[in-house]
């Protein structure tokens, strides 16, 4: 038995893509689109508030092209606060004008294969913020999942700690060459969800999500063992964007 | 030919998950939906009867992100009255508010590959008792069905008896650590669903799933022959809970 | 080039399995449900009577789990019965409140590694019995597809005749154990539908379904070569069980 | 790098699957039905007129089970005239009863493995003949589209020109013990649709569909080299059996 | 770690897959279609205009068989422009009547492994011109998105940037001898979507796609290292054919 990498969480993590329903938006009334607009606008203030009292963080993005059209990305302390929020919005009047497409739920987190001897991680506050992050106001957002394979010779985990440690490390290295450019958010999701982790990038550059990923997939961790699933990126929803989005 | 490992089984298992279809809820006139929360609590109460009678057993669990957003998993003693109860449900006026997402039929299995030789296993009460369960009522639900591998050098069904009793016992090593934490009741559905086993876990702490998910994946039954599906993750839906729930 | 296994085919064979449409069956009118309810007696007389003909057989039984609610089950000399079938059943006013699940394109098929030299297996009553069976009311059915993995070193087709014999000798002595337990129907697909056979199980006791088919997976053929589809599992449709089923 | 086996191509090819509304087509009125059932003659007619002109060829089939209810082949010169086809076919007043179940994109195809030095195989009638082929009016269809494997050791592209010709020229032996019992047409989808290959046989005994392919996957190249897709078996529509098709 | 080849990129990509609702536009009336007719018209013009001005370019196809009736290949500046885009149309009275069927989200890439050392590509007009390309005007266009794979032995990401090198020159080759038949735009995808490559081929004859992929096929970078997905086929949609395809 090979030994698993301690790790440690943070927040849990539900990203939520919707499609908006056009037809019926269009279709709507005038008042019915206000209404839903408004009651939208309440909870984007409600979630900076949240993001403000540092009790959890949401991002909201627009999805290019046909998988969805808005992503979600909530961050709070339980899975009764994730559940409540989703079902607060699925009461609302604005969600009734938009499909569920995907979602993925997990925890923040951050795995110890870099970890010091010696030094309790959490005493560390570098590593305290990184566990319930605020998440940046970035011009574009990267989400897919993501599992380390099992198959034949390619089984990461029958490796040894040291294998996993040596390759997590030259992984990593590829990962600081991009600090300022895209910054990375890991959620776990074994016994949450169906893959094993979730990767959440942002970056002003969307050509950098594409330079590091493609980078990376020439690593031996991501070669011979990195499996993924599908591919959302985005743009911030800004106040102004999103009154364009939603005027018809 | 591997000799086959010997099972005991229990109460038939059904886990029905289900959404809401919040626009046909909220466009239910205030009778309709009294109506449909009046029929669910007579199913409710009813469960509860049966569970009390120890003639079976009911969890009832909301589930996070888009895949659903309720499980009933009923445990009885035959396959008829798992029939009987889908239908009957499928009848109330509150079904007509819920779609259907994804079922899993199964049975109560306690595998014998720790049996002690010379024991009746049908003869220790703690065996019986954990095959008729009652299910309880701890903060949080995982489920995951799951198959063993059968692949290449990975075959876990061409292996010696001796072989896999060495492997499920260092499995069951990990579970013991969790012992208090998480409580597991695994079912076979060979022969009547599409994977080989569900594995259903229960913890106050939803971050003890990960815990022993991840860990175990480091050993080697799971590492090498260990094949999963869909992971669902839920919170115990209360009475106050669930008036939270339905109320619009 | 291996040598193909001789096979004998017997009636043509469609299971079709399909949900009740719950909110249009309990929206329709007593009257609608009436006229639904006396036009699928006529046709379950219809099937008896072709049944006490000998000129085919139809089984009709409950599923449990989202997957469908009900399977026909029907055996019939031509491709031609089978369609035209399928279209009357369509026509009727009680399919109007079915949706279509699932269907399954085969036939009955005996292989003849069994066989002895020198002996015209349609000259046995026994076999010509089996190739056009009288579908049994067993209180249970177990339904699913299957091929023969061909992979890498797993490869069913590139043995040689005699390996593929006694493997399916020593999977035949299994079977054999079950004989009064498990009533067993292989029908071959190749040519016909997505998979190479459909197994269709009967047993009063649904646990010698789990116990058969587990036992048969430790077996080198299905161990190194089985590769299955979806499971469905079933109860017996009785008149009295149809009218609690129907009534709302 | 392999040598690529020379192809000739004829016609381009559309599969075209439908399946009725039966709803739909019953809740229609007399007239409605009437309308549409004379629509679908004219252009059975204008297709019969193509076949006659030797400008195309379409067969029209019923499908068994719930995959379709019908299936169109079209045969054509052009892809501009398969798509004038089926966007024609989609505005009439019976596409409105049908929903699209599944469509297949090639083109008729010979490959060169048989070919004999020194001969223009364009000069030889037959070979024209078959490139732009009238569909027979067998009594049965079966299609299904298809790969060869690229895995591992089982890598039918990276085998040698003489390999391939060698496993093809057994492969085709087979086929010709079928000659007068099927017949088969393979068109060549590379860079049109999801597969390789599409192939449709037909034969007025469908049983020896399965005899055909079943005999097939015990030689090599199908053994190891073949990767299936969908399987679809159906009935010659005449006249007579459209009109009890489409009674209501 | 192997050496990740260097990329050039420049617009970003929407592949927009549309199907027509041809029920709707059926039963909408004479003015309706008029309308959506005359809004699809506007937005064709801006598109060209776009495209005279460099500042983009889109090629408008349809689609053979039933994945899609028309394709929306978009090239933009960033991935901003392709959302406001994709956002605009759908709020037309034309998209009211299509249905969004599949979608693809990458960037124009140029690979650098045929790059020259100590020369500068974007000092290279013709590369610039590759990197910005305004689409022809083709009869035919072909599209399938495609992975390099890793499995096994055959894992591109571990092999040496020699042996890519080699590989890629190959491959190069047998697409140089398509030169004037057949026009090939490679976008990359890494980050963006779920596969790693889109291609998008355009020819005057269709034929020469197949003869292309098939060929290459046979080629090692291909032959061991390619996984496509899904492949789409259209005709150009002129003004003619567009009137001709919206006459009902």
């Amino acid at each position: 038995m090979s030994e698993a990498a301690q790790t440690l969480e943070g927040w849990y993590a539900l990203h939520d893509f919707r499609t908006i329903d056009w037809q019926a938006w269009k279709a709507a009334s005038e008042e019915e689109r206000t209404q839903a607009t408004d009651e939208l606008h309440v909870y984007l203030k409600l979630w900076d508030h949240v993001n403000e009292m540092k009790q959890g963080s949401t991002a909201v993005y627009t999805i290019i092209g046909q998988k969805a059209d808005l992503v979600f990305m909530h961050l709070r302390e339980t899975l009764e606060e994730l559940n409540a929020l989703e079902n607060a919005f699925n009461k609302t009047s604005f969600a009734k004008f938009t499909k569920p497409t995907y979602s993925y739920v997990s925890i923040v987190e951050l795995s110890n294969y870099m970890g010091q001897p010696g030094v309790d991680p959490l005493q560390v506050p570098e590593v305290v913020a990184r566990l319930k992050p605020t998440l940046p106001k970035a011009n574009h957002i990267c989400f897919y999942p993501m599992n380390k394979r099992r198959e034949g010779n390619d089984n990461w985990y029958m490796l040894s700690m040291d294998d996993r440690k040596a390759m997590m490390r030259s992984h990593g290295l590829i990962g600081r060459q991009y600090a300022g450019k895209v910054k990375q958010i890991i959620t776990g999701s074994v016994g949450f969800d169906n893959w094993e982790w979730g990767v959440t990038l942002f970056a002003d550059d969307a050509l950098q999500f594409k330079k590091l990923v493609y980078e990376m997939r020439f690593d031996e961790v991501s070669a011979r063992f990195g499996e993924f699933g599908e591919f959302y990126v985005g743009n911030l929803l800004t106040e102004a964007k999103l009154s364009e989005l939603l005027s018809v």
